[in-house]
């Protein structure tokens, strides 16, 4: 690749003292940008954290999108696409068959070198049904970072029994994604019950005074219990981010 | 009192024939209203409804208010004040002493004849110790209706095994009352483990994102379990009155 | 079934003394819940409240549906399955015939053993003719409960005596579910006239300032009549189920 | 005084020929004008309209506001000053004893030269007894541009029949005023059985979802009645100005 | 028609003493209405009023509007049917042919009897060309209730000059119907301008903070200029009724 | 064309003292209008201030928009159409193939007579690359207008070192439009980094909480930098003008 | 104490098998509740969590708060009163000397035996000095629960030089509060530059558009770099407990 | 002063050797900052921009106020103390008697080297009395940034001839900042009419649906009118912040 040979060639330079060394630094850094007109990628990021890269799809042109995926795949890198609309779905997978759908999820995976193993395991919890979509974001997003889940789904306030059932195991775990649309009771109901950071996700599920989500957002973030902290509605992917950002602490 | 004059004329007038009976109906209507340049007092309501009367003190200048609790004391009514504000209080209480301060729930009441006994009892539930004067005007508007109180405070779901201790007593009421601030999981919660019919009250306790009330009212209004209705944010005297109206149906 | 036959094996076991009570009691509780990945089913709720069981439609997958449906038919519980999205309802009716679909409610029954008779009625009174609807869901869910319906349809306040004329009529019902968009006056308007528990609920029916049935919602808590409670706009299942509890109280 | 004297000597010089037409024309025209620094008074407009002048003066310093009232009286012009502030009053009564203050309205006047006659009357109509003062803006509104006022208060629709008692009086005025706060729906109602143009202003009182009268200003806005428009909450003064403007077509 | 046969019948009964007075009135009121089982149709209103009939179509499934004209036109009142939906107009027009379609204010109008002429016309004005189908059912609705109207399109304030070319036009109009969208400063401009009523309508034109109508509906409300009331968001029919009341005086 | 020529006719009929001054005035101004019965195009503008018109085509019908193209094209003036909709732009390049659309920016342009160069330079500068489009409407605009644009993509506080890389060249240009959605922090960045002024743009890209584009707005007007203003959300165009207003200075 | 006397009763009678198993847990269980009539404390809890208690203070009745600390400081508990408003701290303190004042912080603690030592430290960022109060109180937090803290004030974007200067301080840390009032970018900005769990504090610094912390606080939300969650406005409290329950893990 | 002392010791060891290049630039830009605890502050930022420091009072305790005032002050920079509040002006101007107080705009100044003369000069309009606080705080900014300022005070368009007869004159300058409440309508109007670029502050002048500034700031944001950019409600030191930016360039 051209980008890596202009680096050898700058080095060379340097070495020979063509180049000082200041300017051979800004030419570097300079080089770990991939500049594609619509884009700017730093590449030096996943190296920098050691973490796999994201891609954000839903407000991408396909064209746009696909020149992205192009440039960090062909680097090798573990990449997770997220959001994909559906009509950006198709030309994805055709142009690279590597990457794996997670059809709930709505996102595609591609993991060249599996991320270190993490002792400790994450939870993701569900009010219903319909919320699960969002939970599976998260839960996808941790095993993508290497950090095993633990699925507790449709375990909501209407019948509370259903999640007292499932406590011993939830308090084993090192962190709590519990994802909530309506009301958004969950979290703190979670919270009060389990001595773990909770992050709470409210989703777009409900109408009316649900507020496409802004409703148990509030609600969340209000809440009388402490140990929880919020992100963006029906934003799985955030959640699972912290998650497995906490998980390997 | 000359209303009650004019009102004898009438009927005497009529006896006679001196007025007929269109008019004399249309005239004695008129005379159940007392007009007091500012208000418009329908004195044939508590009549109709034999419930007590009820005055809302808060916006009212101090002097329409004496003259409004002057009509309905002087003629022997049932009579709740609520919302007295601070400065009102002294001038109310010196006017009529017979009236009986409540100073939790910030009003006054007058019961000149008691309403019949009712064989049902209310619950008043709440989150949190601040909720509890939002709590106390429902519990002081049921048993100005004549319908008993069973108090349940502090249970909110930041400590949820203080309320599982009590829910045999809970189940045991016609209706419950439900008063919570902040993110607003009580009702919801409460509704899921009570097949009663509960009267959510969101309270304007909390800040921030709390929105002065807004974000317990939206919560609750979508709750993911039925048998919940709200009222407005710290509207503790309608909970109480509708709960007294379904306790005794 | 074979949930049926662990729990036959189960007391066997107890009987014999091979498994100690604690732990039969506690198996024996997580045998109540139905678990299918996305969702915790709770088979001991409709045994408990005596009321038959019901699902949300609209955010579910269909596939997530049927599943959930199957489980409930094939115990033969009574069953309430309310907006149903149009997508959903061939592949419903196709693999569940003895579901019956209410087209104007947008809602299935299936009513395998009618609940015991109730001896009062429920009114449903509508604004408009946009609001029929949601107030035959509320109608629909008060039917499957048990409990008679008045139906008072189109009698809002832009010409009263349409209402007026049916006073009567309204205050010999158990209880009032008043549907309305737009301005949302009519609940207030009801609670004025008529002695009884009136139910408001706001549809999105209107435009502009109507905010998608935030201005009725907000117009409706904020009543200055007394004996009126709320829920969420468009909520007509929530408005049936908590009047057919008071109705049955 | 000096801007007359400036007219006088600059109409001479247009006379003798020594001003050009054009330029004379815009120099009168500035000199209709009164600059205070703060403010650009045009000593024209009460002229051009023929209705007298209006200053606003909640938002004002004091000493602004006394200087504008200084230059209208000064002038013997009509004057309506608006929303004074406790602070000001004492200063502005003291320095123009002419002033009339309205306390219920916390407006003052001053009538140099009657308004001529208007055959026509208008409604000033309230909800309950706290939106008197906004009512009360709106009659003195009124009355300050010549035009009569019935006054009918507290008909609000919790009890509705103390409304109807009155419709004859109010289907003979030209125009109403209707004032509510909570949930603003007696405008509607008002709309509904009075075929005259309704003004609806909405009132800051209520508490929680109220929200300081945007509640009722939204209800009133999505009123499903027409015949009915609604200016700005509590602005008692621009629904009595409309009205007037009406009253005298 | 039995309803007119049922009256004819009643009346008789009554002359022959056969029905005592007070059930003739009931039963004369009662058959004023149209039950259509979604819809209660006072036919008493027009007569009451003078004025044609309005049926609103958008909220309203297509089998129950096409009942609802039947009624109308099948009696010979003026109808003004509006907010027609691109799916209802084809039966609409199909099965009710004498009805005229307004296609830019997505209206129908069938004048059976012409209202009598008016002395006064009406100025419709608009901000910005997208505004016209807002404006054009003001003036269709100006129209049916036989009020004629001048209309002054896209003369909004990026070019104020447009406008006070017309100012003179406009000060001879009974009233101003002025329609803008975005920041909505027009009706502000205008009622500076003219001493007549003005009629704002805030257009849900625009994008963005423009809050889909929201922010030129709080800016016109807000106006530092008396003379101007306010009807919803597109609500074309509404000025234009209010305007043809005010014209009518 | 006629207008010129009654324009002409005018002007000879004044030179020889058939019309007086002021009538061949007020008559020219009056010609300056093209009235098109829904728009009224003022063809003095762009004479005035010397800047290429612009029409605004997404809230308009197709047929308006063509006729009003056609004016400004036919006199030969300078023409952007902004916002194209996907089904006007067939109809636009056809009937005027002489339109260059530039399809990112969604908008069309001709340039008749280039404007006069400009010495100074813009930038341009995007968080990410959805927000690309209306960066690109900014673009578009500073180009029509004869102002140079440097264009800075994907710069966003994810990855701060990306903008950094770039300030030399952003701090040697007259005036930047930074482009922002999600949450708005960019332009607080980069005003805060480079001492020009800064035009920040939010856009409508996120999802939840960032309400269509209200948060960044409002993020971006509660900046704590000083030397940012802002416009609509998506309003490339609005801040392109800006832009080449002060580049031109 | 006599719930203790109470306990050993208990537990003795058990012992001697006057009480069966059953019987004694449930009413031990009961026991660890102290009800105060407007309160329930749950003195468990501390014991359960092995974290220090907390009480909000803000809300509640002097009267109840000092009821409350009596009876945590009773039982030896390490106790944190948060938000003391300025009229609760004078009776506060005189009754309780032993609570240590954080005037800043606007907080009171006692610490009876030190929790264990933490090996992690936590990092408090503001962006302003205003933001100051809310940092303490996270800070103070953190210290009560055993957590060292490395503060970092005054570092917002305006000058981004400030926090950059500190970055590698910052990586050393285990998870970084991070408050930030106006357009609440900071926390953004840190969670692109330090690869570790952020948690946004918005705080009610601003004005105008800032609207008392809600644009903060979405901003946080809708940020476009992960590894970020949110608490509520100002609740300085609710992110130093989620920091040390991170820091502990 | 010792952090001088510190910087000439730091030289004199780089000069000699003993200390390399690298940590003296380090340890240099580290001098640059002043660390207060509660305040870090950039030394540097006044001697880069070449302009005076501004100190936002309003949100900070008294005491840090005077603590950062003294840094720069003893620094003899030009700095602008803005948003003072009642309760710190006499402690600030008793301990920096050089500080001038400018009571309308409520900010100090001091300037100790008058910046370089400007060629141009900026006008300062708003649409009433009440906003002259807001505009009187940007014409000092502008004036303390060496900026000439022309006022144009009370020119809204309830009086639309007031401000067209002062157009030539700002026509002439070169830029303008417009301050308006209410509506918010006069930004839009100006820049209608005068092509130069406009900065809009909406003010809180106003009540009801002014909604506290945020009406005439989503009025401003939304107008029609291209060629105008707005700040922050109340925020004129913004404006005039950046309106000398736009003088200077």
């Amino acid at each position: 690749m051209d980008r890596r040979e202009r680096m050898r060639r700058l080095l060379a330079a340097y070495r020979e003292g063509r180049v000082p060394e200041e300017e051979a630094i800004s030419r570097l850094e300079e080089l770990s940008f991939v500049r594609l007109g619509h884009s700017t990628l730093d590449m030096a990021r996943p190296v920098r954290t050691g973490r796999g890269e994201v891609v954000f799809a839903e407000g991408k042109k396909t064209e746009h999108l696909l020149e992205i995926v192009e440039v960090f795949l062909s680097r090798g890198e573990n990449l997770l696409v997220s959001r994909v609309r559906e009509d950006q779905l198709g030309p994805l997978l055709e142009r690279f068959p590597r990457l794996v759908y997670h059809a709930e999820a709505r996102c595609c995976t591609h993991v060249a070198s599996p991320p270190p193993p993490c002792a400790h395991r994450v939870g993701v919890v569900t009010g219903g049904t319909s919320d699960v979509p969002v939970a599976e974001e998260a839960a996808i997003t941790c095993e993508f970072y290497g950090v095993g889940v633990e699925r507790v789904y449709d375990v909501g306030v209407a019948g509370i029994n259903r999640l007292l059932a499932r406590l011993e195991e939830m308090r084993s775990l090192r962190a709590l994604v519990v994802v909530a649309g309506m009301e958004g009771a969950l979290p703190s109901v979670v919270a009060g019950l389990v001595d773990r950071p909770v992050i709470g996700v409210p989703t777009s599920v409900g109408y009316g005074a649900a507020l496409e989500g802004m409703t148990p957002l509030l609600a969340m973030l209000t809440s009388c219990v402490p140990g929880l902290a919020v992100v963006n509605i029906d934003n799985g992917f955030g959640a699972g981010y912290l998650a497995s950002l906490i998980a390997r602490l």
